[in-house]
């Protein structure tokens, strides 16, 4: 067991139980019981390796990045680094709302290897429960919660421009997963591309209609823009309904490796797109029946509250404060209250916008891209997958390219539901 | 003269002398002649240092930083790291546009001391020209060929996002320099603020006014969060008209130590905001007659023609270099002269607007903000320069707030020529 270049090495289950013994702050977390232990790989993402480690006096998990996309293989490199700024996202975005981040226990950055708390059974991927059916009455509360303080605390409206330029800086470093982001969301579904797939043959007209869509092109051309250009806040990158795991009366939010400053609607839109993907994959998980029609309301009911909750708490958090050390509005120049009403609205409509667009494009490369959602795997019958991903595909074309005409979460919902069957 | 904290001093004519001779570099541009040099300070600028060297052999200028702002005293700290900037600037935009920037010979860090090319007379300031009637016949040209060399080749147009992420993240150490601007551009002529100044009582309306115009300060404080968030190239950062030297066939741009990745527009925007302010300073310069009325129209056609030439220049890359290495516009997506086309107008139809916002502002800040221009200064009656920035006020808050409705550079000239006597 050598350590490799850069005191790298990529742990097994063996080799993790020696690493873990010879760490104090991870044994501490173990009640110092290291009898007993079991070791489970769990990872089921498609980058890193995660062990859920259990013992009589405790339990946590480990995460290890490796050097490659681990379900493409070496094939493909990947900057082991993003542990580091997973790392550093958990705890920056755990300090600013620890009720739904997992604690740091342990972060060594040569073996790109956190140490973190263990979210227990009965909590499950968000995912699963969406395809499950089951409701999650606080989800968008505490979501809501959730982007509301990571989002506000990180941007201008709460920095001063001498941290804001530090901090952005510093993520600068975690190019590597945003070229990823670049290349699988804003680039191949709009080209022929090796790893790009689809429900073929039902969906081949949809993918090359994608593909020629020259008003959909321009627009996603400006989204990649935001995307790369606009450090707006330190951004999850990641926050589809695969990076939470919940139970009825927790939501926890996992995997911010892809972590930088970039636009905040690029969160809003990968949790509340990834929702829309869940409402049209229902029908796929219907029996003959609409058996999941009321599960669809609460879907949509979701993304509604999950908006207008995260937009009240945003706005709560600006106004109470509006005195504080943010310099994007300084309190002398914004100081009247119609002039911060007036200020509040236009920044707040413009959030929706880039929320829509983001989430839009988040959808398309669902379902024409490489990395598809279980949401539509998991419907075996091709055509009847196809149905759904159509209608989903539709819709995230239109809240693309109209997504400036929206004024309100309400006229999406209205959207959502015209889609044609 | 022993060496101070960091290994900065602050030199004078004789320890600059010394400082010369002890460095080879410098030397040799002096042709290795060293007696009979003269020496003389010649910062009209705001902030630094600048000596000019000649010598039987050669000649050089010399800029050193100091870590205060020079016009108002150590009383105003200011990192005299820009240094490094502006060096860094001067030789990367230099690289890309040799004809228009001078050249670096020689940059000490620890010093803050720039040796540079001596831009000779006949040359003078620009802005000294423009109150004095002269004609720039190829001014157009040049700024045009400058600002698309330098803001297309440091854009992601043509940068991949792996070495634009890294540029941006060493220029956001100039965040001093980038504070003062967010202080004096965006935040202090829209308060009461201790430096703020104007043409008084004549303009005491007039300040008041912007002070409360809630339209207004919304949009500037869009502007604000752009200049702060947006990483779309590598600007100057100052490119107003003080910080260009011409004759009448050439055209240098000097002091950038406001450099970093910002909105393009910023740049843009300074310059044509100037030349605005230029215009409406005419009225003040001439005599009972209208004999600058000639001199107007030129102002006018130089405005006009420096953004149709820069349209053109800029676009002109863009298809030379579609197959090459930006990656904002992949070409295998935006594959059809078609779409290309409609790609490109969107982004100048942008760039226009983000150009009409910041110029705008840059010309507001200059009237009742802290630093004023010497178009006006130096016109001696109150009443009439202040009938002169009275409609140049006027003029600049129309094209901030209605920006995003100009479609075309001659829509902005009829603005500018229909401001009511
Ligand atoms: N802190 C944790 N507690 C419990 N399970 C976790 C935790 N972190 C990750 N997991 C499990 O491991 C899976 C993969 O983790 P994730 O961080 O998403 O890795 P990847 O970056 O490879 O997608 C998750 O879907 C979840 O099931
Ligand atoms: N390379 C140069 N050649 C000739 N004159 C120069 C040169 N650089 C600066 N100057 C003169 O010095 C003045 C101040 O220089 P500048 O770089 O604008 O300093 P500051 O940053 O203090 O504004 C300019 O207005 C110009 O007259
Ligand atoms: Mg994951
Ligand atoms: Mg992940
Ligand atoms: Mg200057
Ligand atoms: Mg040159
Ligand atoms: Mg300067």
């Amino acid at each position: 067991m050598a350590a490799a270049a850069g005191g790298f090495r990529a742990l097994d289950d063996k080799s993790l139980l020696e690493y873990i013994k010879a760490t104090p702050a991870l044994c501490a977390q173990l009640g110092n019981q290291l009898d007993g232990i079991s070791i489970k790989e769990v990872g089921d993402g498609n980058l890193n390796f995660v062990y859920i480690v259990v013992g009589p006096g405790g339990s946590l998990v480990i995460k290890q990045a490796v050097p490659y996309v681990r379900c493409v293989g070496d094939s493909w490199p990947l900057a082991k680094e993003r542990s580091y700024f997973e790392a550093l996202a958990l705890k920056e975005h755990g300090r600013l709302c620890p009720d739904h981040v997992p604690e740091v226990y342990h972060f060594d950055r040569p073996m790109s290897l956190i140490g973190m708390q263990y979210i227990k059974p009965p909590h499950i991927i968000l995912r699963k429960g969406l395809i499950a059916g089951i409701e999650y009455p606080l989800l968008a509360e505490h979501m809501a919660e959730y982007m509301a303080k990571t989002l506000y605390f990180t941007s201008l409206l709460h920095h001063s421009t001498l941290e804001h330029r530090a901090a952005v800086a510093e993520y600068c470093g975690n190019v590597d997963l945003c070229r990823l982001t670049e290349q699988v969301v804003f680039s191949d579904p709009y080209k022929i591309a090796q790893y790009n797939r689809w429900t073929s043959p039902y969906l081949d007209h949809d993918a090359e209609a994608i593909r020629e869509d020259d008003a959909l092109k321009v627009e996603v051309a400006e989204l990649k823009s935001m995307f790369c250009e606009r450090a707006q806040a330190l951004i999850h990158g990641d926050l589809h309904t695969g990076s939470i795991m919940v139970t009825s009366d927790s939501t926890q939010v996992i995997d911010p490796e892809f972590a930088f400053y970039g636009p905040m609607g690029f969160d809003i839109g990968a949790f509340l797109g990834n929702l829309i993907l869940a409402f049209f994959a229902q029908d796929g998980h219907s029996g003959q029946g609409n058996e999941r029609g009321p599960y669809k309301k609460w879907i949509l009911k979701t993304i509604e509250e999950t908006w207008n909750l995260f937009h009240q708490k945003f706005i709560s958090l600006w106004n109470e404060h509006k005195d504080g050390t943010g310099e994007a509005y300084l309190s002398d120049i914004y100081n009247k209250p119609e002039l911060q009403l007036l200020a509040q609205k236009k920044y707040m409509s413009n959030l929706l916008h880039d929320t829509l667009g983001f989430g839009a494009a988040k959808m398309i490369r669902r379902i024409v891209g490489i990395a598809h959602v279980e949401d539509f795997e998991s419907i075996q019958d091709d055509r009847k997958r196809s149905y759904c991903e159509h209608r989903a595909l539709e819709c995230a074309k239109k809240l693309l390219k109209e997504r400036c005409q929206f004024e309100s979460i309400g006229q999406v919902i209205s959207v959502i539901q015209a889609i044609p069957v």
